[in-house]
């Protein structure tokens, strides 16, 4: 943000030390969880005004407008704050059906399976792979 | 966790430098997120071993067992990791419908508004109490 004064709705946002908050995008339709990511006041702020996901890259240090490399955009249908104020919800309808860099619907794509036979628990990938991503990211 | 060593899917978790890592609960059958909570590795590993979701209270600095006093514990249906492997999900069947402390059945319950006529957007409460709080904390 600027150094102007924020609007009182983002206020009531809390954000962390770091100036961030997480923010859980799920399908308006399905109710799938699709991924989450971290929002600063400019990323939330232009997300509320574009109707457009737009989150902050904790790796790349800058605004990360979803889908602007993969095309997987991600429209907002309703944007959500829990009681706590620290976390957003974002139901949003995804471009292309994959929201994963990996090329799958959901970045939550491995399951905890444990069974009587097997003494050592594993996380499995048990979603598929909806695009190559090096289709993805050319 | 004690000193003894770690299982190799825990070690697939990542941590953050506080030793935590965000969790979502969702409704299982419905899909709804009822809330986001925080999780430390002992807390994780009981969860899975027991299938009742535990947290870590960042608030008290202790496990939490969820519904230890409510009684609205959080049965483990499934367990999912992300991508990153830096966010939780647990799909779970939530006893008492009511996930969040303020009674209502989700701790999302707060929705983004605007429109044309009003210039400042503003958070409306938009779910039903289902249970006056100070019955839930008797």
């Amino acid at each position: 943000m600027t150094t102007t004064a924020r609007p009182a709705w983002l206020t009531e946002v809390r954000f962390d030390e770091k100036g961030l908050i997480p923010a859980i995008s799920q399908d308006a339709i399905t109710g799938q969880i699709l991924m989450v990511a971290w929002m600063n006041a400019e990323a939330l702020a232009e997300t509320a005004q574009t109707g457009r996901a737009v989150f902050w890259s904790r790796s790349r240090n800058r605004l990360w407008r979803k889908g602007e490399e993969s095309g997987h955009v991600q429209r907002l249908v309703e944007l959500r704050l829990d009681c706590d104020g620290d976390v957003l919800l974002l139901k949003v309808e995804q471009i292309g059906e994959i929201a994963c860099h990996t090329g799958r619907a959901s970045c939550f794509y491995r399951r905890f399976e444990q069974n009587a036979e097997s003494l050592s628990p594993k996380w499995v990938s048990v979603d598929p792979v909806l695009k190559d991503p090096e289709l993805i990211y050319k």
